[in-house]
């Protein structure tokens, strides 16, 4: 059993794990018998944030799994309208589950469920902190499409601060070793220093621009993240954030031929919608391997692959 | 693959395909194996409007095709919350399913989302607009106990203008050679005339009326339908309105003896308990094989029948 | 089929036979395959009131035993925001289900909910009245522990009046030959006089106090409950009521070496984490066994064992 909380504690050889299971899996499409890898246990969403594509992709993955699925969405749903403590929360929902896939609003949650649970815990994003399956889905389309991840330029381009999806994508690259990567950001959206120290530490070449035309030609993936509304206090900053960022089907055209633009999703109007059919939409592509990925990811942390 | 958007765009034979399913389903019922024509699919119920029958009967419909079954319900748990559009939403969704039964407040959703969607579209209900498995249960239960649609005698009660079951099964009409339409309502609430004018252009005997008493004896089958308090904007009107069209048992009792009271429920008291007992209640019935026909309608929907 | 509604109409053989099926089932654990009691048919979770743990374990049991799950939560979702009745809701659910468990606000609901279904009822939870599964599970928790009931002391701690769980328990109380049972409460919260009074009747010697610490070294069993805020209308009073019967490691260190400490969840700070590590602390076991147990009352109550 091995709990899956941040992409700062799995190493490269956990993702590249992880990966070899959600390929094979993808490519046994056919043969459903053999998913069943969770049979007869039981897979609880706790979520105390409201989610989408998170959770769905998340219940349809133990699904597949052939496990029982609890889901419980919301605050009230788990009880804590009557005041009950996160602790008691976990515990309980622990002894019912063979893994508990925790979302929650506060920072470091899933990492404290795990001190608290005798299961294993699976973060699906805790407030500005991580988020490691869309990082190991993030990654696997990468990879899908380039067949390495090493040697390749990044460029991440909107709220590298508080989008937990671009911290956990760079915190994850610390680990291979890519060619360049561009943070594209506005200053107040840039990413923590320590993060950048960190990336250096690991002999990344890390550039910093609020200029996207200047760079777009020399990068291999293009990673786009929502500039999100919550997470910016005041809403005229946020609007003039929000338009200054915006990825437009003109500017890919200008990139290489096999330019890779991914998306955590959902997207505002920071990405257009013109790409979407064009070759380098890698986000749909990110949603479609999200549900082998994350079963891969369920099977890895129950400890049966 | 085949959309199932609205009754004016299925033609009697899809409706008869799908009652022969449905039928054939429902003499099996104990032979559990041969209804897994779903097995390994994806069933998602994409609900952006409350809903209580019609969602759990699609819910349970699919699994019995065992589907595995993503329901979402609510607008926040569907990320507009976040500032998704719709497109994204049912993009998304798209990629997960393998069928996508939708529910939206607003008319043109199902079609809209047919457009972007690789896979199935079921209308699970889109505003005042169609409602079209609602119409097959209904018409289903006409055919189980008449044998026929052809040849039969319809009032419909209530709120003939804004309730899409109503609208839905006016349409579904047109395809049928029914021998009369009465319309019972109040002006406000009567058809869009352009739906009378299509009856009448099929050859039906459409009649207006706002006196139930009269017509009762002439009919078959008599559907009522609930005044839908939220598509009236003012609440005195409303009161006034409810009042004016209760089906009583003492007026079930003038008509024909194998009078078939049908009723798309919720009702409030447009409709006497005291009928619930008596062999012309219906609308117990269309709960009953709402499960086969909507099994079917999936089915038929995914392509598999 | 029999009805599942309160501790009062459930006799000590029906508690017996249900307890014999859970210790089966928790016995086979391995054996999944022999589980699927309710394999094809439909369990429908009906919760009026929101709830988490209940819910839940009720949803995994009834996946265990192969049923098909149906989980409506909210009176909104079970549109009764479109003023349909609680009558008409249970009917069309009733139609849809094999079994129909039942959580509601108002006392009675239940009862009122097996006079209009034709299939089994099982209360989850009825306002202040009865909570029955809840006690199944305690009391099976007490016999995993001394091998009986008969012949043991329970103190009651806390709020006696208006939680559902301990009236159920007391209830439940009078149909074995327990020693004694001690009413550990507060003036306002003491249990209804007629409940004392059918304890007495059955031969069961019953103390009040407002002091655990003269009891405690007498007590088998120290059942404590939270003081529900939602129940008690004075904010001041519940302030002081809840500091007044707080369960401490060191109280608990001075009554019987074997002592069992249990508490049907959630707690606020009415009992001491510190407890939680000793062999004391038997609440995480009720939640453990709260699985098993509902699958032998599912069981139970559609009729198959």
């Amino acid at each position: 059993m091995r709990h899956l909380i941040s992409t700062r504690e799995l190493s490269k050889k956990d993702m590249m794990e992880i990966w070899d299971i959600a390929s094979e899996i993808e490519s046994k499409r056919l043969h459903k018998s053999s998913w069943c890898l969770l049979e007869g246990k039981t897979v609880t969403l706790a979520f105390f944030e409201p989610s989408t594509r998170t959770r769905l992709s998340f219940q349809l993955a133990a699904k597949r799994l052939c496990a029982n699925v609890l889901p419980t969405v919301g605050e009230e749903a788990l009880s804590l309208a009557k005041g009950e403590s996160f602790h008691d929360t976990v515990m309980v929902l622990d002894e019912l589950s063979d893994v508990l896939v925790i979302r929650h609003w506060m920072e470091g949650a899933a990492k404290y469920a795990s001190e608290i649970a005798k299961h294993a815990i699976v973060n699906a994003g805790d407030g500005r902190n991580y988020h490691p399956t869309q990082t190991l889905i993030d990654l696997y389309t990468v990879k899908k499409r380039f067949g390495t991840i090493d040697g390749l330029s990044f460029a991440l381009v909107g709220d590298l601060r508080y989008a937990r999806t671009a911290k956990s994508l760079l915190m994850a690259l610390t680990k291979f070793n890519v060619k360049s990567i561009y943070i594209v950001a506005p200053p107040q959206l840039k990413p923590h220093p320590w993060i950048v120290e960190e990336l250096r530490r690991n002999n990344v070449r890390v550039f910093e621009t609020d200029n996207l035309n200047e760079i777009i030609g020399m990068v291999d993936v293009l990673y786009v993240t929502r500039i999100q509304k919550e997470r910016i206090p005041d809403p005229a900053e946020y609007e003039k954030l929000r338009g200054s960022y915006r990825v437009t089907l003109e500017l890919v055209k200008r990139g290489k031929s096999d330019l890779l633009v991914l998306h955590p999703l959902p997207r505002l109007d920071e990405l257009d919608y013109e790409i979407d059919s064009t070759p380098h939409a890698g986000y749909l592509e990110q949603v479609r391997v999200a549900v082998p990925v994350r079963m891969a990811a369920l099977a890895w942390s129950y400890g049966v692959v």
